[in-house]
């Protein structure tokens, strides 16, 4: 079908280049140029972060395929260095330029497939183009960085944004031995991920040396003698030898827009659900588009690799009239920080809150594998979901072990359209170095349900300085050793295996918020309180909890 | 709800203590209590081969709960050392026996939940009660085991059966220091796992030093100066100082039998979806019913830990008027044999064959995550689906990163009814460290719906000796070196990269059987040649896969 016919992809990396080998095992007889801007395609720009450090010791393997490659195995026409600078649709031509000689010329095409990606955002800062300022999406970016590192000599480097990538070279430079410090305007790091889940990577990010300033606008750069000093609103002064911009990405829609094609409230180009634009001939794919969260049911703008290339193979079908189908971006993501990993699907808490939307949360906090296994390390894991019908809508989970598998185990279950009522049933495979009988997704699931069945009576850490003192008590159910250690102040301490026989000590008339380490003890502490008459509650996620969402540490 | 009754649960391990601790959030008032046969309650079988080898130091973190814990937590009256010998049905009473004193009482109950487990399958097998020869299921035997092996000086040991207790306990036996054989009747180990995948496992173990009998059935054993001459049925006689038996194990249902309930085909009690025994006062959980499994839609006896656990649950629920319903045991498992994962879900191509099922399969080997980040290590995932739904009827993967995550969320997909077309735009987290931008599980699903579609046209490895050679053409499209490597007899090498411009070299008339390492580029250049008018096809899961077939070393 659709042979013979000639498809022009602009843009040559992840969604670019997965769609040119998906129409080219389409069709023999089509004619496949990639148009792309830079010198590379198909590079793996999720890789770039890793070279600085040496993580990655070759920078040849970050170069997935070349123009020669694709030539040979998919007789792709792969055009590097050049510009596509206009559409005409009507005369259904793509002017592109070559950026080298600085020749235009028209090129006809059939269909189009725009996989033009993300530009770094450069904020309107003083400063900001100074020399010793870099972004990280290219391996032309990748290279000067490197570069600059060895001739300079660099020995500290500020990161300025702490989401994915600047986490991800943060750890990078750190590794390679750097002193770093992450400055962020926002209160955490890591948007997709709720605060107090962040603070987990706060703290692990110090230990690690980072040195971490929050809620720090950039107001200007200046250099001084070669070297840089960022100054932020509130005063601060960070003095670096450069700087690598990682604030966020916005849509590469310019193109599109010239063409008059729509484009959406966040400036990505408008799709529908066979990725095709306002001009059906024309397709667009990965970071320039925006699409729709299903979990969410709301549109949103989210550049990630894996939809990127899904997207790709899509176009790539509609374009050869197959009837292939998107069916949103949920934002499934993993970031490893040193040795935490950071997952999320969905949406977040605030993201919630923002758009007025009701929800029930859970926090759990369990072993990756089986405790008397030996390794068993800590999973927080936070689940995000439907008042009543406990349909999933978000989950981040932060840990050093299994926390990619839980992330996307809850991505299928919700692809899957599985509620928490789900997630308590799901069969997960267990052995002790893998697992428990009951895994951490399970007791997601089993604790979200058990609040929506009402037999589990929660409050959260945050409403607790909302509670009048004299009518309710904090009761610590954990040993006497653990209270002593620290507890939450006004607490008073009955460890659980003995408040059957001394729940006469407590007021009737008082409310009962229970607490324990992380949860599961007071959860059977509520149970018990509540069955013999008492108005009883259990903090979610346990003192742990409290404690990351009150910033103390874990 | 049912405040104040009487249940009785007759078995303490996984199934029986999680009803327990259940039943008591469910219910301050009602008396439970639970009958243990053996001298332990809610001990960690799954952990116990780990302490052989000292990868679990401590014994005592063995015992997960005592009856002192279960009491003060959770008011449970725990009889150890104390059979269940009859259930009087009528009178609503089971005659209990304490095995120290060996004094019956009756003990009255509204409710019983039977979790009396299984049972260690012992052949009747000449020398099979000698001394030198102990199950593993218990904390007793485990005590018996590591008594042997110090007092003894254990030097040698023979695994009979090599499924997941055999492989586990081989594997930990080695690490101890001691020379392991595992005898096995079949023709390979680990009996959820096909026998082109158990070939991995082969491979590995031999690797690691295990001496592996494969299609040995024991005749008789015999002892000789204190140790162990085991003869196979084929005349081999293995020497060796002790035996650990592991051939399988049979469904604790004698009570139930003797009681008059129903009980299935494979020998465990039969129960409905509520787990209500065939008398609506007696549920029963674990290891001593029949399943069914949700993929397959057949009955089944999977007798694993997980399940046990949450059917512990859902019984308790339902003694309490809680409508919690079993969905059925898909049987979802993993194993660690040294460094490698083996796991399963759903059913196996063995057995779709032996119950004359439909369906199709293809096997991928993908890197647990980004080839250009260090450490990339294979998995071989194979999946098993039906010929035009897609249906997901079963899967493994065998590899030494990321085993489980894969076979988790192929459990959580097919637990929400996703077709290998979903497996295709499954959303999954992904970071070089961790993954590709196309998972694995998204290549299985692409590979397996491009099959569906009729775009992979596919020749599986055992399907290959029954081509007549005169009529087809074997080509091999890796690169020279790959093919000077080894390759498939009587095969030609034309790379992909060069097919091209070379597909005039081959026979229209001929079918053209193609392959490469793994599949990927065999399928790019089918695509090539079934376009261009050549009846071509691939072999799945390519030359590694025809190793594996043909138990040659990959």
């Amino acid at each position: 079908m659709n042979d013979g016919l000639k498809l022009v992809i602009i843009g040559g990396v992840a969604g670019g280049a997965t769609a040119a080998a998906r129409a080219r095992r389409l069709s023999e007889t089509s004619e496949i140029t990639i148009i792309e801007k830079g010198p590379y395609v198909s590079f793996a720009n999720c890789g770039l972060p890793y070279h600085i450090s040496g993580v990655i010791p070759q920078r040849n393997s970050l170069l997935v395929q070349t123009p020669e490659s694709l030539k040979s195995r998919f007789n792709i026409d792969v055009r590097i260095n050049t510009e596509a600078i206009a559409i005409n649709r009507e005369k259904h031509t793509v002017t592109i330029k070559d950026l080298k000689s600085g020749i235009e010329s028209d090129l006809a095409y059939d269909r189009i497939i725009l996989s033009p990606g993300s530009l770094a955002f450069k904020p309107p800062i003083p400063g900001i183009d100074l020399p010793q300022i870099f972004t990280l999406q290219t391996i032309p970016d990748l290279d000067a960085i490197m570069k600059w590192i060895s001739e300079k000599k660099v020995r500290r480097a500020a990161v300025i944004g702490g989401g994915f990538i600047g986490v991800e070279a943060a750890e990078n430079l750190k590794e390679r031995g750097i002193a770093v410090s992450i400055i962020e305007a926002d209160k955490q790091v890591m948007p997709p991920i709720d605060p107090e889940m962040a603070e987990l990577i706060h703290q692990h990010l110090r230990v690690m040396g980072v040195e971490l300033f929050l809620e720090k606008k950039v107001k200007a750069i200046v250099e001084k003698n070669g070297a840089l000093s960022i100054a932020t609103e509130d005063g601060t002064s960070i003095e670096t030898d450069m700087a690598i911009l990682a604030i966020g990405v916005r849509p590469r829609s310019e193109l599109a827009k010239k063409a008059g094609l729509e484009t959406g409230p966040m400036g990505g180009i408008t799709v529908n659900d066979r990725l095709q634009t306002s001009d059906p001939d024309i397709y667009a794919v990965g970071d320039a588009i925006e699409i729709h969260n299903p979990l969410s049911g709301l549109p949103g703008y989210i550049p990630l690799a894996g939809p990127a290339n899904r997207q790709g193979r899509i176009a790539a079908d509609q374009v050869f009239g197959r009837d292939s189908r998107y069916r949103g971006t949920m934002g499934t993501s993993i970031c490893k920080i040193f040795s935490l990993s950071a997952g999320a699907v969905g949406v977040s808490e605030k993201y919630l809150k923002r758009m007025n939307m009701s929800y029930k949360k859970t926090i759990i906090h369990a072993g990756n594998h089986a405790n008397y296994y030996p390794g068993s390390e800590p999973i927080a894991l936070k689940l995000l979901f439907t008042p009543d019908k406990g349909a999933i809508l978000g989950a981040q989970a932060i840990g050093t072990e299994g926390v990619d598998k839980r992330i996307d185990v809850i991505a299928a279950a919700a692809a899957g359209g599985l509620t928490v009522f789900d997630l308590e049933h799901l069969e997960l495979s267990y052995a002790p170095p893998y697992s428990s009988a009951k895994d951490p997704v399970n007791m997601a699931g089993f604790t979200a349900a058990n609040m929506i069945r009402g037999d589990h009576i929660v409050i959260h850490a945050e409403d607790i300085p909302g509670i009048d003192p004299a009518a309710a008590l904090l009761l610590d159910v954990r040993t006497a050793g653990e209270y002593k250690r620290g507890n939450i102040p006004g607490s008073i301490n009955i460890p659980v295996n003995e408040l059957r026989p001394r729940m006469k000590e407590l007021d009737k008339e008082k409310k009962i918020i229970i607490y324990c380490q992380v949860g599961l003890r007071g959860y059977v502490a509520q149970r018990m309180l509540t069955l013999s008459g008492f108005d009883a509650v259990n903090l979610s996620g346990g003192y742990k909890t409290w404690c990351m969402v009150n910033r103390l540490p874990v």
